[in-house]
């Protein structure tokens, strides 16, 4: 290549970096406890070292953990959680299988246009954005297309919806024996979720959000029935970078599959173990308090959040502006002159919506409070007319509150 | 989840965790410059946050010299080098499509399985483990077959042998309008390579080997011939997570496709600007200086390494042990005793070669002579008769000799 023509271009390079310090209050990634970042400066491992797959038996105890699941393949897949949806669809889907997909968001129509990509034959069943499915019209659907797997989405990151009854969709599934895929991204560590409970064959996550760690790796778990039908397939897995029974082997019998990144793992299972000595359960009551929180503040500033109470994850809210109030120029302000990243809305609320996640580490009081404090200024700025402090005062009377 | 289950076995977590202090000498992941460990505490940043858009900007660039191109098209997967391997194919074949797969080792065989997996018709060439590929051999091949997609590896890690002539391989791909991949993820940024000057089409590498920065992003650059081809695919990639086009939208348009991971990005770019700051033309020399020290070492001692000088990579050794030496029990020693590791060898060389990598970071004269120390003990304790001292002092003859 011409040298000159690249030098050039590295000449602008700022070396060595120096990021802004953000607030990271999006949907993802999310804020890191200081354990995690340090975590990853540790002495790296090799893929085999039996170190490393020592770090693994505790991961998978950890995980389990987070999943709450007796299943014994929980693993960290090597990708970020959209890889995880990619594991999940490619290991049960064979081509031209029935499959049914609820959607209820953007991650849901992401199910289902990764399910068709695969192959299979994809009936949709759509809730409007901001509710969660209907489970009656979920297992109509299931017993008259009689798919080998249904896929859903516990809480999904586009509106701030949960999906609770995932247990009668999963009953659905299992009386035609078919598979149920949950999508947990948005809601693994945050919101209450039992999957055994809930009879969800296979389960995926992030390890961004809610769990804490650096974005990098995805959770992943099937039960005894779902590896059994991965096992029995008719044709390999077309990708084997996420092929389950390679992963089986690499992750149980310590035989090489991919070089796994040591300071990604280090870092999960950091966050892991922060969740681990909180505790699930009170990691959800945290959650969950501080969530109620933000709403108070928000509806005190005369907002809506889309998803109503009863249908609200914990973990990510889609707040709803003023007429002729851009979520991007907002976004922008929060980022510029208060260093906190939010995200706006995707798909048709992508205008006049903000997304907001508070998770993990970002789940605490003082973010909140920061949080509520420059949207005031950003929306008194734009002429929304509220009282100043309004929305501090809710929160913390909410916080108050028994 | 019964809760005791849960507990006991993360009662036995070591916390935190103390990882042994290795030197990192198998074919990888590789020993780390320390600022590229401390560039992972950095304040994490949004997937779409303006100032990691930047980053992607200076990413493309730095890229662009490792790679010794100007493709427009240089980013970093979100995955290790097999992701890599399984991006390169699944964007470029479609099923059915013919396939002529050269293999020399462990990952030919790997591009092979993959891209039959991907429903190609897979035409194979073999060249014996420890030899390079014959070019003559692929060019009658590719004539006959008249195949779509070309896959070659340029730095065999299985065998420590490198593919030098590609320049003739892509010329026979060209003349049936195929395209040309190539595997240099043990050969990029330690071995030299001129990806234009070989008119490759598709290359990727993983960034935990000659490049130096942890495991999980996979370099992939395409020319403009081969991003036209997978633009005109007859359907889309069914691999949405590895993508092209998703991704192109992604790293040139900031439009969100997964949620990147801020430590991975700002080690791989610390990585790149060490590799920047040296120059490529200086650091291959300081691999081949390196890596010639530890070949007159290993023969020194009586050992022979597998692959001839002349078509040696600069990165990665197969060294063959004496007759009666267990390679399994030599690495378990080197690792126990002296925190040394190296590989054992893959398929038919597992139990009687040891695989060594000098790679980015890790080459350097003090690592190679704590190796060759070690060895000699190791050896010696295992009956092998050589004169003490006889490894290093080859060693220091060799950096000696201008």
């Amino acid at each position: 290549m011409p040298e000159g023509e690249t030098s050039v271009a590295i000449d602008a390079v700022e070396t060595p970096l120096h990021p802004p310090t953000r607030v990271l209050l999006a949907p993802g990634p999310s804020e890191l406890d200081p354990e995690v970042l340090r975590a990853m400066t540790l002495p790296p491992l090799g893929y085999v070292d039996p170190a490393m797959l020592r770090i693994f038996d505790e991961l998978k105890a950890l995980l389990r953990e987070a999943f709450q699941t007796t299943n014994e393949f929980a693993i960290a897949l090597s990708g970020t959680g959209t890889a995880g949806m990619q594991a999940a669809l490619c290991n049960t889907i064979e081509p031209g299988d029935a499959v049914v997909i609820g959607t209820m968001g953007y991650f849901g129509e992401r199910l289902a246009m990764m399910a068709e990509r695969l192959g299979a034959k994809v009936t949709r069943v759509d809730a409007p954005w901001g509710t969660p499915l209907d489970a009656d019209r979920i297992r109509d659907t299931i017993r008259k297309v009689r798919p080998r797997v249904v896929g859903v989405v516990h809480g999904e990151t586009s509106t701030g919806v949960v999906q609770d009854d995932i247990a009668d969709i999963a009953a659905a599934a299992h009386e035609v024996d078919a598979l149920l895929i949950a999508d947990t991204v948005a809601s693994l560590g945050g919101h209450p979720l039992d999957i055994d409970a809930a009879s969800i064959d296979v389960c995926y996550s992030g390890s961004q959000k809610a769990l804490g760690a650096p974005s990098g790796m995805a959770p992943l778990t099937l039960n005894e029935r779902a590896m059994e039908r991965v096992r029995k397939r008719k044709s390999p897995v077309s990708n084997f970078y996420l092929d389950i029974p390679a992963l089986e082997k690499y992750w149980y019998q310590g035989q090489y599959h991919h070089t796994i990144s040591a300071p990604l793992v280090y870092a999960l299972r950091a966050a892991l173990l922060v969740l681990h000595h909180e505790g699930c359960e009170q990691r959800w009551a945290r959650h969950q308090r501080n969530f109620a929180a933000f709403r108070a503040g928000i509806e005190a500033l005369g907002l809506t959040i889309l998803a109503a109470p009863q249908h609200s994850l914990y973990t990510v809210a889609g707040v709803l502006l003023p007429d002729g109030v851009d979520a991007g120029d907002v976004r922008k302000a929060l980022l510029d002159d208060f260093a906190i990243e939010v995200a706006t809305g995707l798909g048709p609320f992508k205008p006049r919506m903000l997304r907001i996640g508070l998770m993990a580490y970002g789940s605490q009081v003082h973010f909140v409070l920061r949080l509520l404090a420059a949207l005031e200024d950003v929306l008194r700025a734009r002429g929304h007319v509220f009282e100043a402090g309004a929305g501090l005062a809710a929160a913390q009377a909410r916080w108050q509150t028994p």
